[in-house]
């Protein structure tokens, strides 16, 4: 019988590494149970979106919500190769109020980019296995978009969303794709128009009614104390939000995004995380273990 | 700031433990994702039907295979039950060629022992949150047979599978609830019959077109010296296991099991696995991490 | 052509009795008509279970139901056999307030006797080819219940039902299945629990708004002088039950049978039915011809 | 009491008019089960057609076997009427090799007075309750003709069947209405045709792959000596058919009859009913109890 | 190559011919997308159910308009060919307050040609290769009446639409049938009904949702003075139709279609349209190009 | 009645002009109902994506072949805009064989060049009020590709299509979104890949089963004698398409389109048609017009 090929018994010290890993499939249960056929919308930004295999990671971790029963959708940004493409045609941008003054050949480029690397995210997903679609907000009218004037003033082609047609990602998630969404919208005569990628996150959780917005970057969590490391808050309410907000304690990049998430909630997402995407795999250590990573932001009935 | 919740931020030990778990549903992924869809059948037996805390065990594996996308349904027996209870009503069995004589008392007996743990394991599987349904092989005429002559001598109503009548199967999974199956049979007048449990999952299995079937029970695994732990086989092809068989190293017990193993393969079920039910989780190890426990008995194309 | 079998033209007498059977499938027409897709209830007790011709009978009719576009539901009890069995054991029950103190060791003889009872009867109604599935309360998490204290007093695991998760009912019945259930049930941490038969009966119809509820046992109806037999009441309104109720006409056994009649009725259950199982086919002569036999408590707007 | 209407108690005669009653709707039993969900084909003229209480029986039997779970289509004749709308034109009719010569404004007048009984037919089962809708063999394209050249002779617009397109009949079958067919066809370029009944409904019945045919006409079925009443045939295989028809015993109209049940069978038809109209629910006699009446020409594996 | 079949390149005059062509295609492209799935009645009547010509337009159209997207229903009416079959049999027809009155044998006439003309109807469309079934008042039970009694007169059997049951209509559109119907009812006791055909197509269309409604006749359209036929109204709001009519302005046949158009146009109905039967393919001109021909009566916020 | 807008009667000219429309309508009748279903593949190339008026008219012809029922997918090219793109970040392209070598930077400018044509045609459609979803090779896996070898030489990332995967094309068709496919494809390791705009037509109207596949580009057909415009061949069979590309009639560019055509027709395309994108409305004019204009290679049994 030496052609069939034999093993040691488990060894004691085996043993225990395999109860770990035993456990923590069980510890999931309950959370997978949880969220059977829930829509979850993922932003996805920031170093994660830079580094290969924080990349490869965040896709894993979106294969196995798909599989174990949700319905994610990926909304993604991609400011730093629009900067870096602009540079190449050797075009430069100028800001105002935090937005790229956004000209017709700032538009191209901004929807050449996008679109490639909404395309390389379906890829990386096709090849774990997982069906994907990479749409932008004109496919299927998507994401109809005013233009948004800050301060009254024109900076071109950024807009506000006005309206969401959940009719192609309804279609897509119902047949087993996952979509992925790049922010690119369009007007009443249909020109096409740049995005705040978690603004279009936002605007599709509270569309499609998902029950889970996650937004995935280079943000640890909420801090009490920004310059106190140990003072992660890992759950909030919106009443602290707000209170939190009106505190002064949020800087400047985070006040959106708490208002984001504030919107999100009263819209009826019933929880909004804020994830630090350099964690490896920080997405399925927030929602299938019992401690969880980063902040929350919880309706009051928040269930899950 | 003081009624939110806050928390030390990642330290080095916690990180790596996150990691392990991370990597452990990771590594889970390639297997939920090849399985999605695919009835399993799990023959439940021994001491993991006895300890209360292996049976917790047993049946949250099988919950958690439901809940990733398997469509399991449990075989079980009930031997030790069975003649406890006859005991207690000053009843003894008689045995012939390893088969309990069965009269109609005695088969009386069985059906109230074999439908009351079949009531019991689906409210086990009901309060971990997953719907069930028991049945014995009379409901939805699923069982049907002939009676079983061993060496030509009646022994009474102890049955042999005719027909596996799958509506009521179908129906159940289709619905989402796990069919836990008690093996009673009928014969062409409606009598009832007592069945093999192996024999049940066996020939569930083929009719299901199964892609697994499990033999959960007392025994480690296949040993190529049963004297020597260390020889365990973890994966054997119906050519091995056939001159396994021939060389007469297999024992008592093992024997037919193995050639329900070989029969399950040639109609089709790819990978029959015989696993120790008292490891915990041993289905989930078996499953989704890349070592595996036990033996697997593989087609020669089997690719899971 | 004497290999032909010919037969003698239809003498006079032969052709009334013809007529006969013509006029009584026509006479059934629009009560066919009238119930096409409705569900019935029907409680199964008392001699009906015991003698085999009415017990068959009893099946027979069922599967008419059945075949001709009801959906019926058959809930059973065992209260004799479970006295026998327990008997057997060596165990004496002992009653409070009309109740058998059901303490573990009786609650698994109930479950046993009981859940081989209701096998017995889907191997009925399938050897008439009727598709059936023998569920009990715990399947599916059907019969919810607290724990009843009569006077305040614990006579042990006896329930009162709290909620009727009808998800497997539902799934048997659309797939053609007749479910035969038998009252047990399980409490908030999944213990088992004896129930009367016809308060689950009773709260099947509700929660299933069922049309008829079928109370089948030993009685021959309401009567207005129970020692008159020429009083029999075929037809009450709730309101009349009511009052012959406070008129103190109702006896012992009679008086919760009425009351549950009364509670269907309020629930939306469209007629019930008290029906002497003791004649054979009661159920097809009260439903499918004009005159009908027993007592029918029927809603204001009754209209069937 | 006194307003609760109360009655007698059963003596033993009203016992034994209801065990009569129950016993046929039992008889029923196997043979509903039989036929569930079969299509099966009436074809009806005759006296049956003119007889107001007659007609009103046909009616109300095709309705049961609808409510009980067949499927059935009906396909009707009307030549008495047609001959009386002709005359009341002041038109006569010529035939010619057993078929009505017809020229254009015959072939009016046929579709004229064949429509109307057909919508009249539909009247009646609406009007007890049962869904019907009137079709003729131009709605849908359902019976294309060529033209009938019986010896080579012209004789106007009579059609043989070459195609029958199902797909308005399985419509309306689908959804729950009976359809009640007159038998006009139409040609290559459209015009209309008039057709046989008996031809019309064994092509349907073929086309249909119904189980069941039945001719409902004014004969009392096939006698092996016709002048002797006490020699009809009730059961016929087709070799016993061909052979009585070889034989010379059977007359005029009777052979193209037999040879269409010939045809029936052989395309497909399990058994053939040739049912004396005259006498009241032959139909249900025929089909529900376990004497039947009439002929009935069975194909050698017929199992209905 | 001289068997290849070649041509001259285009002309200039071609190009602008088949320029002309592209054009009527595109213009058609809003009108085909904003009624996809709209139900539209077509009442039709008049010179454009004698003419074969105008007849093989009306069908061809309304082909058109079902393969493009609408889901259309005719109905259609007969009064010449009802005089001139009364005529043949030698019965003259009283008239009283506008209506037939209608005896036994006249609705028997009635009855007659309807059906008569309706099949001939169907089979025109069949011939176009669009799926058609004709239907009456009585299929399906479609439409129930109660007697006219015009001025408390009995006139016979003319009826008053009571309630419309659209499961026919419904399951032919749904099975891609062009329902033809013809106006006749039946009562209570389902006798026969003589009834207006611009009232069944008025009912019809409201109880149908119709978006739009057509009357199809030997009028032009509405005047603002009829005897300049410069001043064709091609548009009125319900509001201007009211002040129309009380303006003296309709002649007597007008009266009551508009009565029609303004009772569908008040139960829903977006648009009602009078038609010139007598210009071929006028369905198409006013539905499909941006002129229109005729009038159209509009809802105050119609938008078809 | 002055508010009211009201129009002259139709004159002679105009009427003249009204039935021209309208004989335009009716002459699509037929063709319309020859396609209805069946998938069309029309690749677009050359001017007609260059010129905004003709683009708009291309998107127009495609909105209206989906609203009479065609199933549409366009394929689109985008060859001058890479070169261009190129140029702009002082790119310069080799070419070998007549294909761009391609490597990493070109392929990621040929990504991000075809995306953003891709979408901008989904606005065009969407515009005109047809649901429209962009996709490219790598969605849902639909182009898997090996490397391209001409002459064994590695010419980079240039593919030759291996498997199509019409899941996404399925999915979108069947929730009437007309999809807009860019020819970019992926390899094993899912590596982006450049694909010939052709070849991915003929790819996937193959895979889909198409009826018709539509090269639309600036070639005006294939010409008996190329420089005798007067020689264009309307119609040939494949055996004539192949003794013509023998005879060397067929220039450079011309050659692998026909070999592209026949290739399509011998795997089960109906007619594939080589279009002039030059002409306006070219589609409809070829499909919905007697006359038709390019030519078309039709299979020996083409239908239409």
């Amino acid at each position: 019988m030496e052609e069939i090929h034999s093993e040691q018994p488990l060894g004691k010290e085996e043993m225990s590494m395999y109860l770990d890993k035993a456990g923590t499939l069980i510890e999931a249960l309950p959370y997978i149970q949880h969220f059977q056929g829930a829509t979850i919308v993922v932003k996805y930004g920031g170093s994660a979106m830079v580094d290969e295999n924080l990349k490869r990671n965040v896709i894993q971790d979106v294969a196995l919500l798909k599989l174990v029963g949700f319905r994610p959708i990926i909304v993604h940004g991609g400011g730093k190769d629009i900067t870096k493409m602009l540079g190449k045609i050797g075009k430069t941008s100028e800001f105002k109020a935090g937005f790229r003054v956004t000209d017709d050949e700032t538009m191209d480029v901004v929807e050449m980019v996008l679109n490639r690397i909404n395309k390389s995210l379906v890829s990386l997903m096709e090849k774990v296995g997982v069906k994907a679609c990479g749409v932008s907000g004109k496919d299927g009218s998507l994401l109809q978009v005013s233009r948004k004037m800050p301060d009254g003033e024109d900076i071109g082609y950024v807009g506000d969303i006005e309206r969401v047609n959940t009719e192609l990602l309804d279609t897509l998630l119902d047949n087993d794709f996952v979509p992925v969404v790049c922010p690119i919208g369009y007007d009443a005569v249909y020109h096409s128009y740049n995005i705040n990628a978690d603004d279009a996150a936002c605007a599709i959780a509270k569309a499609m009614k998902a029950k889970k917005l996650v937004f995935l970057s280079d943000i640890k969590g909420v801090y009490a104390d920004p310059d106190d490391p140990s003072t992660l808050i890992s759950e909030m309410t919106v009443e602290q939000t707000l209170s939190f907000m009106a505190g002064g304690h949020a800087g400047g990049g985070m006040l959106p995004k708490l208002q984001n998430c504030v919107d999100a909630i009263e819209a009826g997402v019933a929880r909004v995380h804020i994830l630090d995407g350099r964690i490896p795999h920080s997405q399925l250590l927030e929602f299938f273990t019992t401690k969880g990573i980063g902040t929350a932001i919880i309706g009051d009935e928040a269930e899950g």
